[in-house]
């Protein structure tokens, strides 16, 4: 740290991702990428002409690409942002939003602390009940940004449509932001009430149901009028935010969209099975509605869970904590490696039984 | 804009990119783009098996790119940030160390002001000289947040690197911000500088020498505390903000850097002969170290210029001001482009003299 920074900067500490290790090959079940890789069309956009295109900026309106998702989505371009990945749209919404104060889950998404914190913002953190889930009415009447991960993570558990409802409709004059990363592995989108209401902000991502988080790419539904504040905000930060290939790439994989939601499926199947086999080794797992289980033994710690499974070639990821800490999260990956997950979990669970 | 949105976010106005018409195919010669595509090795590099890996997400250190930047400039990596596009760079400065206010030019990259206003940054703004030159002692003793474009735009001007090193040295207490994303095209870098001023940062970007202007690559150098401010900033917004693909195209245009500099050389002959060709049509044209040029004729308004010039397909660049409204910016394309244009330019001007 320069003596030059800003004291509200110095004082902050900035989020942690995931890590990526390189002293040998990992399974990664740590940061809730998908086993399956994009297909072949979008590889076949990324094509010769277009990397020699690298050269001219993009289009910063990403017309193209909001047209393709206007169509997958049935919703007009107007009400459609897209940005960076989906973090750039949880920055922008803080810095937009964020005066009145934001209210969000004490578990949830590590990062709606960390944008709160470097925009001196005044939270209200929430507590999950005993169970993880999240008690609507605690919501009610917040009148600032409120923040709802939906799925929420690392829980997995997913809110009801009807409950999001309530919670936007109780908040007329805060902007109301549904995070659904992961809601194409069976959560319920708020997609449908966007026309309904001036104050819900419905933030997705090409990063887990459309195996894309290398290519940074997310967007965002809501009306008219917030939209604009977001591509305010972007105009006066980044203009060309979303490079040409994966603008590209979007487009591409928007044509395709059977083949991601497919591999979403696929990965519900393996998701339910994993479960079915932990729970058979004495694990209990939330109800989870993502590419990734949360899960707890009485058998074991959390971190030497994590740890073993670390030594054996599999990352997961193990939050500290007291709520958390008897938890690991652990990645859908494909069949073969959730097996070799299984197996392994197997062993570790006989050597400390030993 | 929405009646959710912050007060100060309400009053700004966000940067207007230079236009990207899509009414007919025109020579564009209005947002300095290289009209060099990158080479094969770079083309290669963006090979099936990368696009399938955008399934993960790339690494948020970047520390392959961050080493081929290393070695290309004889700088240590610690020394060293990348970014999505030199903007974000900037962005991120003016968020950092612009709480004591900042200092930059009245003609300047607009972006500036931007940025300003969205941090609520008190500004000093000083006007260049008679002949858009900029007098170093201006900036003495600032001790804000000083950013100069060097070469600067729209003039093409540059500074000599003496004078950079008084403005350094004489602003110990504040942050000196040289953004050269021309330096390329004939001017002096500061990064000689940078192991001798705690207070300096140099930012480039490959988005104009190195012809990736679309895959939003920028990066900056300065010592290793101001980069770890930067690097907070990044992690505490979008920690994975320059993607995977993005990540290798610029590894592999280091390893071809030779490639972009005799292009640069090329870039820079051709425009000599156009401020020749330009000067003998009674053009004036201020002595440029950029790609691009900067040119004026009594016999023609500004806009009128730029108008004639866009009706026959080729866009330049016209800012509408006391100081630069009879200017025209005119990027340099290739040769051919550059023949076109200047048939077109003896055209107009015996057009307007009839």
């Amino acid at each position: 740290m320069s003596r030059f920074l800003g004291d509200r900067l110095k004082a902050i500490e900035a989020y942690v991702p995931g890590e990526q290790p390189r002293d040998r090959k990992y399974i990664k079940l740590n940061t809730n990428e998908s086993p399956y890789g994009p297909p072949d069309n979008v590889v076949e956009a990324i094509n010769s002409q277009e990397i020699y295109d690298l050269r001219l900026y993009g289009d910063p309106e990403c017309r193209e690409l909001k047209d393709a998702l206007s169509r997958i989505y049935g919703i007009d371009r107007s009400k459609i942002f897209v940005s960076n990945g989906s973090d750039e749209v949880l920055n922008f919404s803080f810095m937009a939003y964020g005066h009145k104060g934001a209210s969000f889950a004490d578990i949830t998404y590590g990062f709606y602390s960390v944008f709160a914190e470097l925009y001196g913002i005044d939270t209200d953190i929430i507590p999950l009940k005993e169970d993880f889930s999240i008690d609507p009415s605690d919501y009610y009447g917040k009148n600032n940004l409120v923040v709802i991960a939906n799925p929420n993570a690392p829980s997995g558990l997913f809110m009801p449509l009807s409950s999001v409802e309530e919670i936007v409709k109780s908040n007329p004059e805060g902007l109301v932001l549904i995070d659904e990363a992961y809601v194409d592995f069976g959560g319920e989108s708020a997609l449908s009430l966007v026309d309904d209401y001036e104050n819900l902000l419905v933030v997705r991502t090409f990063s887990k149901s459309r195996s894309m988080a290398g290519a940074r790419l997310g967007f965002a539904f809501g009306n008219a009028a917030l939209i604009s504040d977001l591509e305010k905000i972007k105009y006066s930060t980044n203009p060309y935010n979303v490079n040409r290939l994966t603008q590209r790439a979007g487009i591409a994989a928007l044509e395709n969209d059977k083949y991601f939601m497919d591999n979403c499926q696929r990965i519900i199947n393996t998701r339910e099975l994993v479960i079915k086999r932990l729970k058979a080794l004495g694990f209990e797992a939330t109800d989870s509605r993502t590419n990734f289980v949360f899960v707890t033994s009485e058998r074991i710690e959390g971190s030497v869970y994590y740890k073993m499974l670390r030594e054996r070639g599999i990352l997961v990821r193990y939050f500290p904590g007291e709520r958390t800490g008897a938890y690991n999260r652990i990645t859908i990956g494909s069949e073969e490696e959730m097996n070799t997950f299984i197996r392994i979990t197997e062993e570790i669970m006989e050597e400390v039984s030993a």
